[in-house]
Order: structure tokens, then sequence, then C-alpha cells
């Protein structure tokens, strides 16, 4: 028996006994996780340094290693999340609908765990905590595989994990950690499909691209945002201003914000200076089509390219187009489906944007960095799926839940 | 271009169609569906005979046949069957929640369509039909693949709807069949993500599980069932081998059939005699562990397989148990969990079956054969999933469906 084959019976095992587990006892084995990861302090950062250490010799460096370091501080939020998954409300056992036919059969469908839910990550040891937090309270069992520069101190947070769980009268399968970062050992946990019911991968879009091409276990994609904001003839061009500079620079790295500004060629003159002049007092590249180029001095033109590239950075393409239809025509085809916005005054504008543009969240008149599951009321987020099955959009606890039917009879036989 | 990446882009530009097309236009193009098909028997029928003829040639025979065969009466059957979908509630649109939050902003989550769905399939004309019927009301475009053998009476169903589509005033493409049955074209469609929302396989174990290890679009898994019934120490005894006979022989080929029968110990040596004698009348083959060996004569010793095989034919594995744990043990090691049943007065025994067996569908005291769309009250179903993401058990017109968030805001930006 393989490891992998090994690890997916023994969370199978473990998920029979959290399925049935009652909300309190979930809760207490969450804050009691919390805990061991604060008393932990020592061990894991310990683990970390030495990973750390190890990308730094190997010459990584930047935004990639302040992710993967861990401090005393993001400890404590680490924690805390999991107390707050603790506060948030237990989605198992939940009745959708229930109705009796005319045989007299009773039909309810009720919400259920999942049973074991896989999550492949890159170099973000944080992810370790949030996902074992939400599919614990979810009622399922996970298995982890993290980036191999984090392997350590997965490695040592899964085991303070795995050990609190048992202080609690729990399996310490409940979690674990895959324990190599081969690429064969990731592709047999993607070919695991008589354990693992879905499969969730969390980071850039190499790795979510590699698993959906070599997963045999169902997928949720998440994550790729090329989102566009059209601003229209009759857009408050002040406000629009203020919302495309928070989509574009409150946090370019994200994955909710704005890549692509498309403007209505009436208000374009005005329009494009205003908001090129606040692009680049905060350094934003401005990649711009012929009319963009003219408006905004400073601007480099556009490749076609750059319509498809979520630049993750301080960069935005900007077009201008001659309606609505055109800019609609234009987010159809260069759109990944996860935010698109429109700002307008223009009541059937605003409609016909929600209603034609196919994506997970279609905004009029607000910034598509709202696209979060904290920012939705959710409490907590997985991550934001972009395919259309199971769940789109950001994903909290409910969308980690499947359903089953249960059917109350007394003795009936089908006709 | 290859051909398949042509049907999906026609699909894909039908799709923007279909999405914002309001009810009475659907219904209005399923009812011409409807008509054309009766209009086109000569056709369609002429077609089929000829695929009947040459599978005949071909040495097949038997059920196969009979599935593959179309007549007037099947004709009618599928017209009759669009003209229902037509009286089906729409689901598109539907608000499923909506709510403001503390800035204002108003976040709602709509039902709308998925876009492009993939239906691959055996030799059975009249999927054809379902699907196109389904997934038009759904408001999606569908890609059709068919099995070989019913090749030339898919193209002449399809070649009818594309012409009575266009006929009131909508696009042809809204249903297409791949225009050949090579493995290489069915690989090809597996792969093409780019257009593909979702595929469906209809058919066999064997057809499922080449499209689910050869898939990278997202596949609702469908079907296999081998469903089991336990009749606990204080079921009504008489009302146990009615739903037991009915669970079994009244259409022993289907997927919701039950294939094992697992008797308390305490009443097998009452129950297993008036079972099996009801079985053996109708010729049900029973394939025992020894204590039913015992009971039963004419009963035949079951092997290990037996108890994992879905029969889907008038065989049934049987096997006393010392309680309700080691049932819910044996389910759950051979379960498909696809429909489950536990028949008993204890109250106890029936919530923890419920709760505890991991199944699309669980019942108490009822047969199994109920798992389907039309006694759910759905008025159709496009197949019954035995997987945990998007849907679980019969899947109706919502199960063809997806979610978008739609937000409406007054100049919001995330601090």
């Amino acid at each position: 028996m393989s490891i992998l084959t090994e690890m997916g019976q023994k969370a199978k095992d473990a998920s029979v006994v959290l399925a049935v587990l009652s909300t309190p006892k979930k809760n207490e084995a969450l804050c009691h996780g919390a805990e061991a990861l604060l008393a932990a302090e020592k061990e894991i950062l310990s683990a970390n340094q030495m990973d750390v250490e190890e990308a730094l010799a190997s010459g990584i460096k930047g935004a990639f290693i302040d992710r993967l370091t861990l401090t005393k501080t993001r400890l404590q939020e680490m924690a805390e999340g999991l107390r707050q998954v603790a506060a948030l409300d237990d989605p198992v056992g939940e009745v959708l609908s229930m109705k009796t036919m005319d045989n007299g059969l009773i039909i309810g469908q009720k919400r259920v765990p999942m049973g074991v839910i896989g999550i492949i990550f890159e170099a973000r040891p944080n992810v370790t905590a949030d996902a074992f937090g939400l599919c614990l309270k979810a009622g399922s069992a996970v298995i982890l595989r993290g980036g191999k520069e984090a392997f350590r101190t997965n490695q040592a947070v899964v085991s303070v994990f795995r050990t609190a769980m048992e202080e609690v009268g729990l399996p310490g399968d409940i979690v674990q950690v895959v324990p190599d970062t081969s690429r064969e050992t990731a592709n047999e946990m993607m070919r695991l499909n008589r354990y693992l019911d879905v499969l969730i991968p969390r980071g850039g879009a190499g790795l979510i691209q590699s698993v959906v091409q070599n997963s045999t276990v169902p997928v949720i994609e998440t994550g790729v945002g090329n989102c566009h904001i059209f601003v229209d003839e009759t857009a408050d061009l002040d406000q629009a201003v203020a919302i495309v500079m928070n989509a574009k620079t409150q946090r370019p790295g994200v994955c909710n914000a704005c890549e692509s500004l498309l403007v209505h060629e009436k208000i374009s003159e005005k329009f494009l200076p205003m908001v090129g002049k606040a692009l680049q007092e905060k350094a934003v590249e401005i990649r711009g089509d012929e009319a963009t180029c003219a408006l905004i001095s400073g601007s480099v033109p556009a490749v076609e390219e750059d319509w498809a590239t979520e630049f993750t950075d301080y960069i935005i393409s900007t077009r201008v187009v001659a309606n609505l239809e055109e800019a609609i025509t234009h987010i159809r085809k260069y759109s990944t489906g996860h935010s698109e916005a429109i700002l307008t005054e223009n009541y059937s504008n605003a409609q016909r944007f929600l209603n034609e543009v196919d994506a997970a969240a279609v905004y009029v008149n607000a910034s598509t960095r709202f696209t979060d599951g904290g920012q939705f009321g959710f409490g907590a987020e997985i991550g934001i799926s972009t395919q259309k099955l199971h769940a789109r959009g950001p994903m909290g606890l409910k969308e980690l839940t499947t359903t089953k039917y249960i059917i109350y009879g007394n003795g009936q036989i089908r006709q």
C-alpha cells in the first residue's frame, strides 16, 4: 500500500468520526488547536527558520520569503483565525428543503460534510492552519500538500494539530500532511479518487493549471483574476477615479485587483487624464490603446497580450470603447470570470452589465476588491472559485460541504 | 482550428444568446422542437433503421438493440418529454439570497446558466432529445457525443433540432453533435476546458470511468449504484418483503435497484425464508453468506466480489449481520454512495442510519427505486450524481445551472 493510499484510508476513517461530531466538540477542538499552536511557538518558528534559511541559501528572495516567513505575530494571527472559525455557524446538518410527496414519502435535502478534502498549496504556512480549521468545522478530514520550501514548517504545524486533536479525544488523522514534496506524490494525490472527495489548489496560475490538467479527483479551480472596470458615459467621474485607484492600487498583488480599464469614448477626453494622473502618482504603469496613449502622456502602447494578462502588479491596461456593447465584448474575450465592474448612472446599462457579463462577481459602482469571503460576510474563505461547478466566487464553510437526500417512508414501493 | 474548437466557439457564442433568453421564448423553442421531431419521423426512423441494421450485422443483439431502436411511439415520447420540460419552472434568474452589508453594498446570489454543457453518452437516441431539452431550458448550449452505433440517428435528430431553432430565430448552435465517433475526438472533447463548463457522462460504468479518468473539464459522475437494504430486527417483515421485491425486481436493470440485502440475525430465521421464497418465485438468484445459504435452499454461496457488484440483473447478494453497526460497516465498505435503505421500527436506528450512511439518498422504510428526478418532483432528470461536488442525487434543471454574485454599490471602495 502506498503512503498516500494509507493516508487516504486513515483520512476516510477519521472523516466518519468527524461527520457526526457535535458543533461544541468541533469548536473545542478548534480552540484547543489554537492554544497548541501558540504553545508550540518555539518549535514552529525554529522549523520555519530552517525553511527560510534554506530558501535564502538557494537564492530565493523578496515576496516569496515574506510569505514563507512565520513570526510570533503571524502565529498569533493563525491561532486567532482558528478561534474565528470556531465562532462561525456550523454549516453541517442544515435541512435545505423538506417536502411530503403525494405517496407520503417525506424527502429532505440535508447539508452534510464532504468527507475528505485535499489541498495543494504553495509555500504559505498560514494556509495549513486555515485549511485545517475550515475543513474541521465543515466536518471533513483534510490532506495537505504544501510547497517544498515550507516543508519543515508544515510538518511542525500539522504535528501540533494532530497531537492537539488527540488531546481532545479526536483522531489525529483529521489532518495529515503529505510526507514528501516530490512530483510523483503530488501526482498520486491528484488520482486518489477512492479517498479524496475534492481537491482544491491554492496558489498561482501554474499550480492551479497543473492540478486541473492532472487531477482525476474533482477539482475546484480557484483564483486567476483578469478583472475589468468599465467606466460608462454617465459615470460619476470623481467616484470612478476613487474606485479605479482602490481596485488597482489598494493591494495590486491579489486576484480581485483591477487589471484592465475600459472607458466610454464620450468621456475619455475628460476622464483619462484625471485617472491617468492619479495612477501615475502611485507609479502605476499604463499600457494603453492608441486613444489612451494620446490622452495620457507617459502611458505606453499595449500589446495584445496585455489585455489577457493578470499583472498582479502596478500595471494597468487601458482602452477606449465606443459603447457598452464593445465593453462587454472585450470583457467576454479576455475575462477570466472572476470580478467585473461597471461604473454608471444609467439604469439599463447597469442591469445589462449584471445580466450579460459572465463572471463569479459582477459589480455596479463599487471596487472589484470586495470579492472576498470576509467582505461577503462568510467569516472566512478557502479560496475564490472561478469555475462554475459546485461553488462560484468566494468559498466559505458552506462551499466545503455537500448534501444528501434523507427519505422517510412508511412502506412505499414504486409503481 | 480543430473541429471541436470550432464547435466550442460556436456553442459559446450561442450560449450568450441563450443566457438572456426569456422563459416564453425558451418554451416556444422547446415546443417547436417537439413538433419538428414528429414532423421528421420518416427521416429519423429511416436513419435509425440503418443504425440498427448495421448493429445487427455486426453481431450486436438483445437489450442493446432495444435501447438503440426508435419507433413512432418512442419518438412521440421524446417529443412529449420536450413539452414537459417546457412546462417546468425556469431555474434561471432566481435570486437565492440578497443582503445589504454594513458598508451599503447589496450582495445577491443569482442562479444563471452554466454556459456550455457537454454530454457523452452511449447508443440511446432518446438522450439526444432529453439533453437538448434540459440544457435549453437551463439556458445552456449543449455539445453531444453519442455512441457510434447511434451515429446516424443522433445526426438526424440534432439536425432537426438545429433547423427548428433557426425557425424560431435562435442560433442552431444551441445544440451540436460531434461529427465523428473516434476516440481521438472524444479525448479532445474531454480537454475542451476553454469552452466546456461541465461534462456529464451518461451510460455504463466503463464510459463513466473513462470520462472521469481522462477529462480535464469538470465532470459530474453519474450512476453506478450498489444499493443495499438493511432489514433491522424490528422491521415489519411483510412490508420488508414487499420493499425488497420492489427494489430488486420492479426494474432490475437500473441504478437504484437493490443489489444487496443485509438481514439482522435475530429475524433472519423467520425473514430469510419469506423473502427467499418471494425472490425465487421471480427467478432471482440469491448469492448468500453461510447463514443465508443455510436458511434459503437454492441460494448459492457469495464470493467477495459479489458484495461489490452492481448486478443490474435478477441477482441479489444476501448477508446476515449481528446488528446495525455491522450493517453500516458493510455498507461503508461496499457502497457506491447511491441509495441505501434501512427497514426498521426502531427510531434511534432509523436516525443513526440516516446520519451515518454516506450516500446520495438514504431511506427509512421505502424502496430505493424512488431515487429519480421524476419521483423527487423535479419533472425531469439528466442523471443521478454519485459524486459530492455540485450535485448529489437526481439532477434536475437546477443542477444544470450555476450562480453568480451581483453587487449593487454606490461608490464603495475597500478600506
